[in-house]
């Protein structure tokens, strides 16, 4: 298992066109792309140099990221690596005894398959897996 | 002001060996370095694609970091982004109407200058800019 770069920063605000202002026009970041996760979650990426911040905005009040928002305030949820190959990585970490959070893999934002990891493998913080799904031509 | 990458991910944790164990024997990342920042941090920097895990343990209970955990618990407190000239970009900030936090700006880990800027400008999420320091051969 490789981990080849951080693909994203987890985000998660309250308000996102607070947000936005804050990163992209004070700080000056590119806003890149936004979408809608799952019906439940705003989502924008910012990129810098190889890596991403994702600003996550819950739209339900019964969502994880609500949930974070309830407990901690706006901050900084998680951690995503990219691997070349989920599964494989997956593996490996389970013979660890890296356990999972929740349904693993699943879809993630920006086309991804993604997998939690359980933070008390990690000193307590929650960190991702993510891997990159090919193009796809037909869509 | 151009923000060339994310320098580091502050991630702040209670257990150093257990951060460790995760990020470095689990994931697979390399520990490039660990200082002890102003008698008051223990630092480690476990780099990943062009940015880096900084993993922060506090040596004493009034440090802003054992106040974080006493708060959150262990978590991803900051996120720095990397600038070339760090007074410049303090000054074009200034401007936008963006304060700093404490001292401003001042040394850093890893041989840097660095300033935290006010998380009401970025939707609540703790901001660093961190502008590397030109190796000095004399010391």
């Amino acid at each position: 298992m490789r981990l080849s770069r951080v693909n994203h920063l987890g985000v998660i605000v309250d308000d996102m066109d607070a947000a936005i202002a804050g990163f992209r026009d004070r700080l000056g970041l590119e806003l890149a792309k936004t979408e809608v996760y799952a019906d439940i979650l705003d989502i924008a990426f910012l990129p810098c140099g190889d890596t991403q911040v994702e600003l996550i905005c819950p739209r339900e009040d019964d969502d994880p990221a609500a949930q974070y928002l309830r407990e901690h305030g706006p901050g900084i949820q998680h951690v995503a690596f990219e691997v070349e190959d989920l599964e494989a990585a997956l593996a490996e970490l389970g013979e660890r005894g890296v356990e999972t959070l929740g349904e693993a893999p699943r879809p993630g934002a920006d086309d991804t398959i993604i997998a939690f990891l359980d933070p008390r493998s990690f000193g307590g913080i929650l960190v991702e897996l993510c891997q990159p799904r090919p193009a796809r031509p037909e869509e």
